[in-house]
């Protein structure tokens, strides 16, 4: 099954510089070899279902691993039968709309 | 590892009446022994990361088999290394220091 | 326009015990005189549009009094026009198709 | 107060072609002279708290105009008094930290 995903993660403990900490889960991601792209406020990963709640797993994971106490994360998490669409398409549809 | 999940399950393509679909996911999640707490918004799910999301792919899977095309879901997923918490423990804490 | 929201409020550069911040947020929103239910990932509210973001407004200012440098928020904010619908009408709805 | 904000829009009962919706939402936000960013997930958008709280509010009201009985969004939220972050500099930050 594949999934679109937006995930963004919050370090708690660690004071307010967060963003090593988003490095840290982007290289999980690419990693992984996932598709991700970057943007303001997470990520949005496209991917197998299994490789992908595994690669959030592994964020988590290498995240404690740096010291991080307590990890606060959200996603989004679409799923579709109707047809397949990548994270591009999604973007293209709403900009061709746009004109 | 432990995980606290909060789940929210939005099925589209089937009309305004999500409730039934809701449902469903509810079943999913008991069926696979893990604890949960219904609230308006969505669901707090307790238990080991593999078997919650396990259980929320599986219920991406009952939607989509109940004729669901589109599922969209939030989750909010909290992990902790400095101690364990419970869904109960969380709500008790923040009505211990509003008395 | 009515609207329920649930609202979750994470204080970044303040530590790892947070319910003393989410029990002043609580507070806010009973001054406002909304209607809460307390889970334990946030707070379900229902009310008038303005009022509930006034007092969402209001919890992120009275956090930044208390110290807290930073907070992250995720809400989640629905509204209808097709019928009214309040916090314990999705819980029972959900609740009577599980019997 | 300065706010970030990455909002995602689900309208429901219009079936399955959600980016009409989408970029009526955009539109909105563009024509209150907010800055944004859409991603395939939602769209990051930076200005003072009411300005862009009351162009989300606006956002539901074209919806429903349009036909749309019930929407359904959610909203990452961040204010911080440490210092005044864009959207590129979180993007930057991450992506400097990746070198």
């Amino acid at each position: 099954m594949k999934v679109l995903v937006d995930l963004s993660v919050v370090p708690l403990g660690v004071g307010l510089s967060l963003s090593k900490y988003v490095a840290a889960c982007e290289r999980v991601l690419k990693e992984a070899g996932l598709k991700t792209a970057l943007h303001a406020n997470g990520t949005n990963i496209e991917g197998d279902w299994d490789e992908v709640f595994a690669a959030v797993r592994r964020c988590h994971e290498v995240l404690h691993d740096m010291g991080v106490p307590r990890v606060s994360a959200t996603l989004r998490v679409g799923t579709r039968t109707d047809r397949v669409q990548s994270l591009e398409d999604k973007v293209r549809s709403v900009e061709e709309k746009m004109k």
